[in-house]
């Protein structure tokens, strides 16, 4: 039977794990597949950088548009990242009715209806599970094999390099900074961290996942947002001693028409099974109304990981193609029919931690002002004092609304009970039962 | 859009659950698909028992070849259970071009070649991810998601009955037979745990996940199968102690060109994220040339949980159907083209538990004969002594032969040394690292 061409435009880190993967498993994926599927051209700017892969000279090229005019060529792989030219090229081959894998969750996340609009509508498809998870096939579970479901909530460890840092903070006792070096060290965090530890990366990520979950357009603007910076060493610590550990979480919740989605650093349980989940892995748990809680895990990064979940959209649409059916995946909602919930509205249990003073009153003026915001306090934990320093005063409290938290907290470190900003951690724990 | 329908043969536990998500999610269905997907007709012999759904009496029939003749169903969900008629209602379907949906493993693994081959010859298409891990989208991990990789090595907790036996063993301190009376009285074991405890359904399952992961037919009479019943809770005792827990794990591995495929009691490192799947949760840990490991982990059987796979297959084969494709599903290799390694050449590390007279000599005696047999040991446990009574003397071995390690267990057996039949549990650990 005929082959199947792919065009790489991007040779970079992800797009060399292709090359290689296409290469290398030519034979099982043929095998799979029932026909090849055939490496045809590689673009990049830099085509002499040598990346360890033999590719014959003449596959390689420095026009993308080599790739994308060919009509030889039906599937194109955008590897390149960032937003342009990479929107460009993805919008041009898609309306050329080609088939376009990417794993770029910045565009996909900014050009959503835009890019998932062109490719239901016209005649091209647009393959993305290498945008969420790395190799984890957490795309294809909600577009396929989770499709019967109302999904009710999703749960992810989705930042391989946050997770990493907060893994060895907790089990080093690295300090934040220490522990991104190691992550710059280990090449787990570029020399620019931004994105991994502001949470914009899983951000990203989440508005994907929720958006296919929850069939309504989840803009990335309205997602609440909070990166793992101002983790310190000793919430980690009082976190373990209360049986929780910390995660930069995306979590994403339906209640009723509306639609919760958000990231920020989260207490979970010890027991859960997204707390056994360390380093730089990424785990995503989702929950559907028919099939109940489900977990998958692996290999968020990393170039032939990304490449796998590349390489198995090809495979997809090669046989699509072969087998003649037109585009014929999940239909994906591009409109918002579902409101965000705004994050001032939503409903958490939280860790607080005031350093205070240590003397009589201040237990009292801080929780008579968290019951005037209608905070319910769960428990209070006040660790050993040391004459004249700031001592912290842990609270749990039970679900709070978001708006009153901020308010209280705004007005207790208004006043001279603290010696410090409140830090505050939201608690992830009501109806995520442990696997135990 | 013109309607799909839908006929289901077979209205137990798991028609029901898909009945009921058919009717219940309907709408969701509709959105995701872009055309409604109908039941048509639900056929059992007993249409009368009450299922908690309303059913309209016209889709009711007592006559399976309502489903199966009916020119305007091409979807057939065949949950009869057992190997006939449920073998020739397959067949027949598939012979008339239609889809077929099925849960039954069983099934599958009798008749793998068969079924698969009626389905990849002739027009009709066999959808089976019901057959394995319940709701857990693993079949569909193996045909698309990780279809760009050589699969190394899975290690699956495929029986939900076992994992919970084991589960409350090891927590509660429960026997097995109490363990298996609260199963059976919690619904999870049936009255006749058979297949369960012994390990035959997670063989059937072993087969069908490892035909597909190694691209060979894994036929079920060459999978070596071990159940339970042999578990004591002193064994769970000194595994917690060693840092271990017991699980019934299948196992299936590509060493070379020949691939490893057995169902038993295995240790694994408490660490590991498998350790941590309790109860009547199921997981797969799929090792994978360029995805690196993945765990697949939720809900093993139960009605929705299971319907939610059998409508992810219908969902699936209603989009091929509308957008005039053909069958197009990863081709699954029918031959036997690699060979299996015979349990007898399989090398492990294990557990092995002496019970002996305490008395001088008996370690000496227990290594030589372990020594003459080429068995190294890594370390020995004898516990308490009390007088007269035999003491449990412990010992891991470092990876050793199959067939030495039984023919050093009968030498030993068959000396004055012990005083009952050895217990020997394999033992899992190299090369699966711990998520932390």
């Amino acid at each position: 039977m005929h082959e199947v061409k792919v065009g790489v435009i991007g040779f970079g880190t992800v797009g060399a794990g292709v090359v290689r993967l296409l290469l290398q498993n030519r034979a099982v994926i043929e095998k799979r597949l029932g026909f090849p599927l055939t490496l045809a051209k590689v673009a990049d700017l830099d085509v002499t950088t040598d990346r360890g892969i033999q590719v014959p000279a003449s596959l390689l090229t420095t026009d993308a548009g080599e790739v994308i005019e060919d009509p030889d060529i039906p599937l194109v792989v955008e590897l390149i990242g960032g937003l342009e030219p990479a929107r460009t090229f993805t919008l041009q081959a898609l309306g050329k009715g080609k088939g376009v894998v990417t794993a770029n969750k910045a565009l996909l996340a900014h050009h959503w209806q835009e890019l998932c609009g062109a490719s239901q509508e016209g005649g091209g498809r647009l393959g993305f599970e290498a945008s969420v998870g790395g190799g984890i096939p957490v795309i294809r579970a909600l577009r396929e094999g989770l499709v019967a479901n109302r999904i009710e909530s999703i749960h992810g460890i989705i930042n391989g390099t946050s997770n990493y840092i907060l893994t060895r903070m907790s089990e080093e006792g690295l300090d934040f900074e220490t522990a991104l070096r190691r992550a710059q060290e280990m090449g787990y965090a570029e020399a620019d961290p931004g994105l991994d530890i502001d949470g914009g990366d899983a951000a990203h990520k989440l508005a994907i996942l929720a958006s296919l979950a929850f069939d309504t357009c989840v803009p990335l603007e309205k997602i609440y947002t909070e990166g793992i910076s101002g983790i310190s060493l000793i919430d980690l610590e009082i976190a373990r001693e209360l049986g929780y550990v910390v995660k930069l979480l995306a979590v994403a919740k339906a209640g009723g028409e509306r639609v919760e989605a958000r990231v920020h650093p989260t207490m979970i349980p010890k027991g859960h099974l997204l707390a056994t989940v360390g380093d730089v892995f990424n785990a995503i748990y989702i929950r559907g109304d028919a099939v109940g809680p489900t977990l998958l895990y692996g290999l968020g990064a990393g170039s032939l990981p990304t490449a796998s979940a590349v390489v198995a959209d090809l495979v997809e649409m090669a046989r699509s193609i072969r087998t003649g059916g037109g585009p014929s995946p999940f239909r994906i909602t591009l409109e918002e029919e579902r409101p965000i919930v705004p994050m001032e509205e939503v409903r958490c249990p939280c860790y607080i931690r005031f350093m205070s003073p240590d003397r009589p009153g201040i237990l009292a003026a801080i929780s008579g002002v968290l019951a005037r915001h209608e905070i319910s306090i769960a428990s209070v934990i006040q660790r050993g004092r040391e004459a004249g320093s700031a001592v912290p005063i842990v609270m749990m409290t039970h679900s709070a609304r978001e708006a009153s938290v901020r308010a209280a907290l705004d007005e207790i470190a208004g006043r001279q009970v603290v010696t410090a900003p409140p830090v505050c951690i939201r608690v992830e724990e009501s109806g995520e039962e442990s696997s135990e």
